[in-house]
């Protein structure tokens, strides 16, 4: 038995095969007539080619046909590769014979201008337009990466469940529903916990699916259903956490650099600031930025209870903001990690350190750009007791962290992991405005369609 | 900056380093003493490693601390790495300095039997056993396979959401939650129409996620929250779409016994079964099954008004279920695939056979040794009237599917799928007798716990 499927010719393969006769199944991205020719802009799904019709070529039905095809119209087409210098796949295809699939009449995405909200709306359709299928063949491209790097240095990869009993930090921005006769569900918005009893079991792991928020912020920055890869390693402390943050990110945009050239490119990216990304990147302690912002005179907007607002020093134990961030980044052509933030800023699972227990071994990756925090991380409480006497301090239910504490009951290991955001890093490499447009179907807070 | 976490040693390379003093940090598997020697059965979630404690070559403190050590306690062990020809992993190690980083008390698994409601309650350490260990790597190479099947095949991933807005068959089987002030949302149990959308753009796609069904049932093959992977190619026909999934499943078995032929062998499994999964698969038609069953005299048991039972002859047009299916697959050494089913038993967006509108272009892979259905797929209808007029007869809400019918509006080409569920491919591969063994967290109607 043969696979007939492998025989169908794709623009992408079209360079290897110059001079050959080819089949090509496509949709009309253009198609404009100039006398005796009729110039297709063919997109396969695999990239785009000018397929040229000259009239001497074919019956006189065929290019009478040829010249009815509109945007998105479907076709086959069988013509001649040939090597053209002009054009930006380096061939053109010299049409011989067309075959119409099917006519498609008033696509409503049309190369004038369109709302966003028309635009969202038309989810299904916008992806086909050239920027949409640019940044989503980036976005495979980073999955592939993220995922190639784990496995290749050893991590095995355990998927956390979505489905969880209770909340990681409180129920107030999670989705939740029935469960059978169990009360309520939750979709969880780290696979965190789960990432760490796994990493006990087989030693370095990482889970990578679909986290949710039920958060209220509208921003460029937010989605209510998000891809989030979680490495946690047995053994590793905070700096091994470091390193490994810094090399697989390096390793993400260098993969992209390689593979993805032409569509960032064509999205009009600043190659040389992804080239720069190269380790090592920068690190200072969240003390050291503190000091930075006051010496460079950041200053933090203070309501006062009068109403009015004061400017201030930055005082140490707030958490940043994105000014403070952005503030910091402006220095950096590459990204930075921020480490050992006040303990009362970050969340209960993370360790103290012990030459300084008001700060957390916890750690920020910084995009530059104006890109923003890029992953979080820490080394986790590996201590019975504090982390017991700290669940029960932030008021979260000890029986249903019963199973993490055992954990830390029975063959407790220094750990660390951290979170890098799947979308946030798409938006970053490929230089779009809005995350909104890094994933196939956004889902925001007030978008739930197509 | 040099990545200090690159020094670790694992278990799983010491082969390499035969000879050379490593240093390993795992937990204490199993410790016997025997006279002079402890012998301490070292995990590190890589492999395991016979550890091997002379008192002549440690302190006398040490040689007492050592025989202190219980199952699950935290080690770092240095020590000269052996040849061992009788150890299953080829190595032994002997070992010089040993440190306890946590002593593990009263560890709940024990080398005796336990009940499974007891194991399912303790999954976060159950991960942790040989057995659940071994499948777990398996999976782990099972979706590399898969994804490097597409990524390596010009396919594009292509994610869709997990919260959609309204059911693609129906809301009976759907976990629902509140979504803002846009009413409910439901969790996805098939990318499929989203994937088809993606195809129009992308060309080839998958989508690869978590995907969830409220259903009650309660067998051996049921999750409710399950990973499911879907690619969906333009211009495939239903030759194609059962091409592509012989070719896929066995890469993915290939793939298995190339990298985790060690796994396989730990779990008991029947290797040569497996080298079996060799391209072509069996195929039959719906029709032609049918026939079989009933010249094998593989009876159908039909209640009758009077509550008394009575065997039949299978009827054509009834959907197989798992008797039927077992009993053709008895005769196969490998999958089977069964094509075009009685359209009244098959999904709405699946195409017609022109040749015979009563059976649908669908197809479900059956693979061997019971292990069911793996993979069900068809051509979905590429005609704008037929699909209407199938949503309305199946009483869908049409707005709802007004941009999936956009599909057929604009461009509408003829295209395939299918699904893989990743659960019961592990399932089978690995031979475990329950679907609750093959995913770190299993959710089912009973059981949301850890």
């Amino acid at each position: 038995m043969t696979s007939s499927y492998k025989s169908y010719q794709t623009v992408e393969t079209l360079p290897s095969v110059i001079g050959q006769s080819v089949v090509l199944n496509g949709w009309v991205y253009d198609s404009t007539g100039k006398g005796k020719l009729q110039f297709i802009k063919l997109r396969d799904g695999s990239g785009t080619v000018q397929c040229v019709l000259f009239k001497g070529n074919v019956s006189e039905e065929l290019f009478a046909e040829a010249k009815t095809l509109t945007q998105e119209s479907a076709v086959r087409i069988t013509g001649t590769v040939r090597a053209e210098e002009r054009a930006p796949s380096g061939v053109e295809v010299d049409v011989t014979d067309l075959k119409i699939l099917s006519l498609s009449k008033d696509y409503p995405i049309t190369p004038k201008e369109h709302g966003i909200e028309f635009l969202m709306s038309n989810r299904h359709l916008w992806l086909r337009s050239s920027r949409q299928h640019a940044i989503m063949r980036v976005r495979a491209v980073i999955v592939k990466a993220i995922r190639d790097f784990f496995d290749g240095n050893g991590f095995v990869l355990a998927d956390s469940p979505i489905l969880t009993p209770a909340a990681c930090e409180g129920t107030s921005t999670l989705f939740e529903t029935e469960y059978f006769d169990l009360g309520k569900a939750y979709l969880s918005q780290s696979g965190q916990l789960y990432a760490e009893a796994s990493a006990m079991a087989l030693g370095k792991v990482y889970t990578f699916g679909p986290t949710f928020r039920a958060e209220k912020s509208k921003t460029r920055r937010h989605l209510t259903e998000f891809w989030m890869v979680e490495p946690e390693m047995a053994f590793f402390d905070l700096n091994d956490d470091m390193d490994l943050a810094e090399d697989m990110v390096e390793y993400i945009v260098q993969t992209v650099l390689k593979h993805r050239r032409k569509e960032l490119e064509s999205l009009g990216r600043d190659i040389s600031k992804l080239e720069a990304v190269r380790r090592p990147f920068h690190r200072m302690s969240y003390t050291e930025a503190v000091e930075w912002l006051n010496k460079n005179n950041v200053k933090l907007n203070r309501k006062q209870p009068d109403g009015t607002e004061i400017q201030i020093d930055f005082p140490w134990g707030e958490d940043f903001g994105s000014p403070q961030e952005e503030a910091i980044m402006q220095q950096f052509d590459k990204p930075c990690i921020i480490h050992r933030y006040p303990s009362e800023v970050k969340a209960f699972y993370m360790k103290r350190d012990p030459e300084n227990p008001k700060v957390a071994l916890a750690m920020d990756m910084l995009a530059p750009e104006g890109a923003g925090e890029i992953i979080g991380g820490s080394q986790r409480e590996d201590d019975y007791e504090a982390l017991k006497e700290r669940i029960l301090s932030h008021d979260l239910p000890l029986e249903s962290f019963e199973w993490f504490l055992d954990l830390r009951r029975y063959g407790s290991v220094p750990h660390s992991g951290f979170g890098l955001g799947l979308e946030r890093t798409v938006k970053w490499i490929t230089g779009a405005e809005h995350i909104r447009e890094v994933i196939p179907y956004p889902r925001m807070i007030t978008r739930i369609e197509p």
